[in-house]
């Protein structure tokens, strides 16, 4: 459970800011070099790597070095940890309205009837 | 565009703790006091409070005070920006995979056709 929290932790924290959301995005697309990453960014390949190693370290990203290559791949179990603890919420929050919409609909009734009383007298 | 980065920021940046994430988690079975929001938590009022804020600032909670009684709600929608922005990251690898799926596919179809032209010389 504890392990749990701190993957959570981990994961939205890497996808808080907008140069790792636009990495996971490109990975989405398949894998892709370092160097194929840094491409639409201006930021120093240093800086990018900063970026990269978060995401490895959080296991949002994997990466293998071939020879000179380094190419990194998405590891899309991290993003359905999260996805999974949304629904969950979500959940939660559909069976309130559910309830919520069984109780005014109750009320509803409740005073039509009431209506049709008065005007019976 | 760099709004919706920003809102992006902000909300994962938010969920990244655990605490912040069971407020979210109790709001989302309807709007509590702070008090009662405090009471599963070992921790001090202010340092709770500071939790809340961060929540609020983030747009993810909303709060109102009455009298002395400051009550908080979900804002269900910052929520909702996220699940939305995660389906769409899905919906990008799902349709790599289904492309993956058709060109392996056709590899052991050609396969196949070959080793019947083998077996038939």
């Amino acid at each position: 459970m504890a392990n749990q929290s701190k993957q959570l932790d981990d994961i939205f924290g890497a996808l808080s800011d907008a140069t790792r959301r636009a990495i996971v995005m490109r990975l989405c697309k398949g894998e892709a070099s370092v160097g194929e990453l840094a491409r639409p960014f201006e930021m120093a390949l240093p800086s990018l790597m900063k970026h990269i190693r978060i995401l490895e370290s959080r296991g949002l990203v994997a990466s293998e070095k071939h020879g000179r290559v380094r190419t990194c791949s998405l590891r899309t179990d991290s993003l359905a940890t999260i996805e999974v603890w949304l629904a969950a919420q979500r959940e939660i929050w559909e069976r309130r309205l559910d309830r919520l919409e069984i109780y005014v609909a109750k009320l509803k009734k409740e005073e039509k009837a009431n209506a049709r009383k008065r005007k019976s007298r």
